[in-house]
């Protein structure tokens, strides 16, 4: 990596994870469709196919990509380019508050990557889910598809072998991933592709219940530290690792250019919080907040080509008394610039007031409503308390106007759970929100590991996750302490693709064990590079067995430093098999003897 | 910490955790029995008392303890000496090949502190079932109920306003623990009490389904890279962050005299692998081992102190065919050297035909049996198999069998299993095993974060934990990797606190949530000190803070780096709070008037 100063991002980090390839594959008779997938090949002496995982790390994990973040990368996404029902038009023009007022050498220049911006041209479906619900598979659900079989096809060809396992809590994930699958699940609000039709460099991802659970990090620029390269690579850098989206929450200066440099040259799809920029342009005062200033950074957002927008349009001001005796009050930052915003004006959130508008103008660009909790708890003493609840239930009031209008909707959900209360979490989203996805911070199981909440909440989000929560929000080591660096960014990620992956296990997703069981054998047949490769973190796999044993011949070993070789259980295990081979060879040819004997008529003595 | 030269182990960390304050308590009138805790003073300004914490780092956590390993620690149990029905002898002299044979410059000295040696001298109660069977309530029984009472008095105080909260998967939890409560669980099996005789040194510890969660941690000497100061040092460290036990599981040379030094310092219970020195003894040759040699080595280690025993009495001859077609075969050390040893000489193990003789032995000394899971899965592919739940059933067997000899017994369980299996090893443990506590390692609940186990196994251990186990064994992040370092015993320990007390809170323990309320309290409050000092790793959060907000008066800021003072979300909500009592203020200003107005009759104008 080379991080230039703020004003040329020049380079990011890229090549491929540990010893992988990244590799493109596309869906029969669409070339134009190219799906990645990452391929992990293994050592001969196993005598096994390659392994095919899902990557979410874009064009940056090609063995030869040379980004050019003032170009942006290229379109994912050609069909865009003469899709029906769009109009290219001149956009909003940016205004000196988009970015904080910043000039001179303070202003961020603006990304140079131009794109043509559209927009619906009328009532003809734009979004997925006026596509889906008017039957039409889009090239977008052809893709994620295909995406979502990549790591199913050799468990297809093993599935009479394969023994249905699992336990799903009500959804029901395919063998096979058809696109009109995809379309159905779309169409019903099971499932959404957020897609923003001026985010071309998108590659689809669906986040919906029946498909595999997807994680989100959260990135942002801070007043002081960041640079614009800074940005654009912890985008690259989260995804690399395995985040499926990516929060954008920065605030203050620059916002704006910074958010096009990061739009321009994101893969995965980006989410934002309007509110925090409207608040930008009105001085940081909640109450100078109106609709006006909201409608103007919607806009301007969704020109950008954000995919999601976080949306607080469930704190009403009838529910802002109800945190008054919480331990925590609350803690969203969207939410208590609402709660103060009613409460202050004791006047309805127009938000709440205004959502139609919000739908009509998000419809347009097919960005996908987040709808945020707002009152979600800070501490597990708030959990599942009434304000929580009462807002869920709004959520679902909105879910439901959202549909109406065409626009794909998944839900926000917390935050600081106890694991008894986390499975009502589900269950009532599932309910009140019409099995839109839900998508959830953690939770965090317990509050006393400040330093430690990507395992707190990591423990919070396996869970939810197996239960039924489609997409889950990482938390750093930082959590609750200061801003996360690289390595925490990463461990944070790594941590929750652990959470994902487990509850796609425990769901029963039909190919999850695959990189399971290819890591195990890999164990047990003391392939050490191949037990590196086939993990999450090669490096860290690396790293922490040449600690003990940097030795190449270590690599071979049939053994490891845990318990050396005259202790190795496994190695143990495969002198037994041996020894049994042994015996049942000696007793079947025992058994043959035995046979040939009666069958001569079991008498001792044969004649000669 | 000053670790010196393998002969001469003088110093280990002691002094207190942050800025806590170890303290002992007595039950009233016992000032024999001393019982541990910690105690964390908060900001004045919270108007809360100091918060009491459970603390397993004996007497090196006290601000002024200087220890001197060569004389051991002092007795925790005086009442031992005392103790009716045991008598002192003349042990076992030490021979040449318990520490396989090392001589010379290569022999760690014995550890010159000298305990008198006791054994059961007939058949008077000698172990904590004994007595608790015959109704005696033990100093021991005493100790721990005031142990694990500490945290819950300021809950009950608080009893009134206390919802009664959690899923307990029937463990029935007292409010308040009484010696009674813990001799009728130890009665009945649930719970045990592992402590030798020959343990003066030892805090007592309970480990049962309705008590506080407990976790161990495993240390091991390895053949290079150890000396005797970094052995006692490990259990140190262990548990000072946290390990309520610790298995030593140390081979090769000198494993007799590094036993010793280990448990004439150690304030935990100790637990060992018995079957590990005895394979020592026998050249490392699985073929050679006997029962001569095995009993030997019980004799061996009781007389040392060891407080617990896994036995690997479950691995029978008929169970090892049914680990042929597993992944990942055999994973336990003690497990293959059984199933080696028996299916090459086509005879049931003698662990098992020798169980009664074996249980003689621990009865005399009160080491508890940890009834090992030899056949326990190695991958989420092997979980739940025909295997490990014949091996579990014989655990049952044997179960009772121990304690128709007056054992204290638990059972240690897997291991590797993806989440949707984890509660059915609970349940056919409580049920096969008569409700004997479970003991497992994780379980790991994906096989694909090798770097990450502590994590992906602490998701496991925090659901087994709520379901029902007793005590967490640690995975540290080195799991199938290497040796684990200080930083790796660390994080392992932690994350094992985390979900030990994430069981607990969901459990519905009474007074789990005490911590995690003042931790919640001191956030919204912005006591970042305080939020530092109730955490599990002052060290760590602090520094964490400090990376991004370095000063003294960040420590009193109404904000912290993630949001910055403009967007502080619960700055806000104390200021709604402020604002809502104004408005209330207001209002029930103009509801005095409104009442004032009615009572003058209601009249508009009234006469001056």
């Amino acid at each position: 990596m080379n991080i230039h100063d703020k004003r040329t991002p020049l380079s990011v980090t890229t090549g491929p994870i540990g010893k992988s390839r990244k590799l493109y594959s596309s869906p029969e008779g669409r070339p134009d469709i190219r799906v990645p997938y990452r391929e992990i090949a293994l050592d001969p002496s196993s005598g096994e196919a390659p392994l095919r995982v899902y990557d979410p790390s874009g064009p940056y994990g090609c063995e030869n990509f040379t980004p050019d973040l003032s170009a942006g990368l290229p379109a994912a996404r050609p069909w865009l380019a003469t899709r029906a029902g769009l109009e290219a038009y001149q956009g909003r023009a940016v205004k000196p508050e988009d970015n904080g007022f910043a000039e001179g050498e303070r202003l961020v220049p603006p990304c140079p990557a131009e794109r043509k911006l559209y927009r619906a041209a009328g009532a003809a479906p734009v979004t997925q889910l006026e596509f889906a619900r008017a039957g039409i598979v889009t090239e977008e659900m052809i893709y994620v598809a295909h995406r979502e079989n990549l790591c199913r096809e050799r468990a297809l060809d093993a599935a009479k072998e394969r023994i249905a396992d699992g336990e799903s809590f009500g959804a029901d994930i395919p063998e096979f991933v058809t696109p009109e699958f995809v379309r159905s699940e779309i169409a019903r609000g099971r499932a959404i592709i957020p897609a923003n039709i001026n985010h071309p460099e998108l590659e689809p991802v669906i986040i919906g219940r029946n498909f595999l659970v997807k994680v989100n990090a959260n990135i942002g620029n801070s007043a002081v530290t960041s640079s614009v390269a800074e940005e654009v690579e912890k985008m690259v850098w989260a995804s690399r690792w395995g985040a499926d989206t990516v929060m954008d929450l920065s605030t203050g200066r620059n916002i704006h250019n910074i958010r096009d440099w990061i739009i321009r040259n994101a893969s995965v799809p980006i989410g934002t919080v309007p509110i925090y920029q409207a608040l930008e342009k009105v001085g940081g005062d909640a109450l100078k907040l109106d609709w006006e200033v909201f409608k103007d950074t919607l806009i301007e957002q969704a020109e950008q080509g954000v995919d999601y927008f976080t949306i607080h349009a469930g704190v009403r001001l009838a529910f802002v008394p109800l945190t008054a005796n919480r331990v925590t009050g609350i803690v969203s930052r969207g939410g208590s610039i609402m709660a103060r915003w009613c409460l202050s004006k004791h006047k309805e959130s127009f938000l709440y007031e205004r959502f139609d508008e919000i739908c009509d103008i998000m419809r347009k660009y097919d960005v996908s409503f987040s709808l945020g909790d707002g009152l979600r708890p800070g501490s597990n003493a708030d959990a599942n308390d009434a304000a929580q609840f009462a807002e869920l239930e709004t959520l679902g009031e909105l879910t439901k106007i959202a549909w109406e209008k065409g626009c794909q909707v998944m839900i926000e959900g917390p935050g600081h759970v106890p694991m008894h209360k986390i499975k009502a979490n589900m269950d009532k989203q599932l309910k009140a929100c019409g099995e839109a996805p839900f998508y959830t911070l953690g939770p965090l199981v317990t509050d006393i590991a400040p330093g430690y909440d990507h395992i707190t909440s990591g423990i919070g989000a396996a869970m939810i996750g197996w239960f039924g929560t489609a997409m889950l929000c990482y938390v750093t080591p930082k959590e609750h302490l200061g801003l996360p660096d690289r390595d925490d960014v990463k461990t944070g990620v790594i941590t929750y693709r652990i959470a994902a992956h487990a509850a796609d296990l425990a769901k029963g997703h039909p190919a999850a064990r695959e990189r399971d069981d290819a890591m195990s054998r890999a164990r047990f047949d003391f392939r050490w590079n191949d037990q590196f490769e086939i993990g999450l973190d090669p490096d860290t796999a690396r790293q922490y067995h040449d600690e003990t044993m940097p030795k190449e011949a270590h690599k071979v070993a049939h053994f490891c430093s845990m318990c050396g070789p005259k202790f190795c259980s496994m190695q143990i295990t495969r002198d037994l098999r041996e020894e049994a081979k042994e015996i049942e060879a000696r007793e079947k040819g025992m058994a043959e003897k035995a046979e040939e004997f009666m069958e001569k008529g079991a008498q001792i003595y044969v004649r000669g």
